[in-house]
């Protein structure tokens, strides 16, 4: 079973099929992994690659730009098997950050002389460095940029600057615009993917170009530990776990909802959906580490939960965003995909809505 | 109240006194923020420029090079007052990275136009770029360098070096060198520095050079949310707790240390000196995210908890390297300063050692 989504945020009601469309793209290229005995960690990062390269998603090519237009992406991967973890943070050029992450992720199999470490996060410079060491696909910055991320840059700069240069009157029918629009729901945020293999090993993986305008050299929550990924399969003694979560970076990272979902689901106070939805509105909407965000709580997670007593997998997803594009595979199914949407009384950013599928273990 | 410790690790029996020494300079500087009105924040920010400029340290000048022979360092501080946490990370140039660190933090008080969010952490060029912008003090690259940390450089990439081209007759006499001087730990991690106001408030704050030939844009705990530092004071009903962590990067980030020990320390299972105990030798040498690690488990922890029903403030240090500097300062008296060692019998990254004093808040 692989699960993937597009991002918390806000998608065009012209642009769903497209969403869609990739989320099942993206499923079955993680799914052909699996078919061909490969792991859930190899799988996330497959998937995720087919999400960093459609323009349509903000990871790897079309990603925001920063404040001064350039690309810088996070990227990483926990495998719940052995509960490794591998991220690259603000890093340019690369093509597929998530390989980048994956590839970090693998060095720490290996030991080191004289008792050196290998790194969890490598960032800015460093991170491309490493990039083109492993012989992974460096490309010119433009090449990342998509027409409509830079038409979107294009745009809020200039509101941005028209507001730091004081016209008042400018800056009343922006902020109106703006505020209709929800300048960060609008891109959305970042993507990632669930699975589980066939040895019942879990593993989660996300990609991020960021906040719209975000500073040079801000890391967001796809880079951070316990944040934008969580995987749990180390033993069989309990629920294996595997989360990626989307949204508002600082906000993610804050409340390291990542690992605080997994917690909430390995518990199982009611039910996996219940506990999903209490967790986002307790712990992220409610959260006292987001009592001084002075924006709206806007997050999402795709959570999938495999109990080997029962043999039952939980696939979940919910978000306080307006919109989420899930897609999800069985091995020797068809992908399914859908839009789930915060129903029209629902206020994005202060309500949940979640949703899931629940399988067989012997059929995922 | 204030302390301040110089970083896990193993001092020369000839450097104990200037450590002492300098754990009670820095712990001056900051007690005079306090007695002149200012916030535990502010006073963590004055008592680590003093360590970071210190060269016995391994933070900002002084700080172990990384494998490419530059000074990139990491940095965070978390105010309890408001749970607000700063960080940059893998930055060079920048001659004090907690203030650094602290400007990130106090960015993040101003709400910003179009919803826009202030970044918690930034990394790289994009840091040193905000480090000019906030007009703090940047330094060519080689200014930060140490004639100590130079030759530390010099010859553990002669090792390496000798290692990589294959003579294993090198090998096995620089192993048993290295391995009886503990690579890692003969050139001692992360300083920091906790702080409880006149408020009540507590705030903690850490710097990091890193480890020995690390690779450059590798980002340590320093910077990581959740495991360089943790304060909390945002409640009156519970315990108010600041800890800073210092060791091996990435095995505090795997085990999120900093707030894992806050978490623990605010339970009082047994007593504050057994619970951080227990904690370390349960969460962190024996923790299941270390299963992997191939090297000894190397941490340490300063940590404040003040009960304000019982109006008693503890001060704990413990660690599992072995020596750790701690120093420590109550207004209006002396500062005091000592040495942790690890027994003789004890296995360094195997055993915890763990210590502490107690006060009246009244007095502190």
């Amino acid at each position: 079973m692989i699960a993937v989504h597009c991002g918390a945020g806000h998608y065009s009601s012209k642009s769903l099929k497209d969403y869609k469309l990739l989320s099942k793209r993206a499923c079955k290229k993680g799914m052909a992994v699996i078919e061909s005995g490969g792991t859930a960690v190899q799988a996330v990062n497959e998937a995720i690659i087919v999400l960093e390269n459609d323009p349509l998603t903000n990871a790897g090519f079309g990603s925001n730009l920063t404040l001064e237009g350039n690309i810088e992406c996070d990227a990483s991967v926990m495998n719940g098997e052995n509960l490794l973890f591998g991220a690259c943070g603000a890093v340019k050029k690369v093509k597929n950050p998530i390989s980048l992450a994956y590839d970090i992720y693998k060095r720490q199999l290996l030991p080191l002389p004289l008792g050196l470490v290998s790194p969890q996060l490598v960032v800015g410079s460093g991170a491309l460095m490493h990039a083109k060491k492993a012989g992974l696909k460096v490309v010119k910055q433009h090449k990342l940029i998509s027409k409509k991320a830079l038409k979107c840059h294009i745009k809020y700069k200039s509101i941005l600057e028209s507001i730091h240069s004081g016209n008042e009157d400018t800056n009343e029918i922006y902020l109106t615009e703006v505020s209709a629009e929800s300048s960060y729901s609008n891109r959305n945020d970042t993507v990632g993917a669930v699975c589980i293999d066939e040895k019942g090993h879990v593993a989660a993986g996300c990609s991020s170009g960021g906040l719209v305008l975000k500073r040079s050299g801000r890391v967001g929550q796809a880079a951070h530990y316990g944040a934008g990924v969580w995987a749990d399969s180390f033993t069989n003694d309990r629920p294996k776990i595997a989360v990626c979560t989307t949204g508002c970076g600082e906000q993610i990272v804050q409340t390291l909802l990542a690992k605080t979902i997994a917690e909430d689901l390995i518990l199982e106070k009611v039910c996996p959906t219940v506990d999903l939805h209490n967790c986002l509105t307790d712990k992220f909407i409610r959260s006292r580490f987001l009592t001084r965000s002075h924006v709206s709580k806007l997050g999402g997670a795709l959570a999938l939960r495999a109990d080997v007593t029962k043999a039952e997998v939980s696939l979940l997803w919910g978000h306080t965003t307006s919109s989420l594009a899930v897609g999800y595979m069985k091995k020797g199914e068809k992908p399914h995909s859908q839009i789930s949407i915060l129903p029209d009384k629902a206020q994005e950013g202060h309500s949940v809505i979640v949703s899931g599928a629940e399988f067989y273990m012997d059929s995922t």
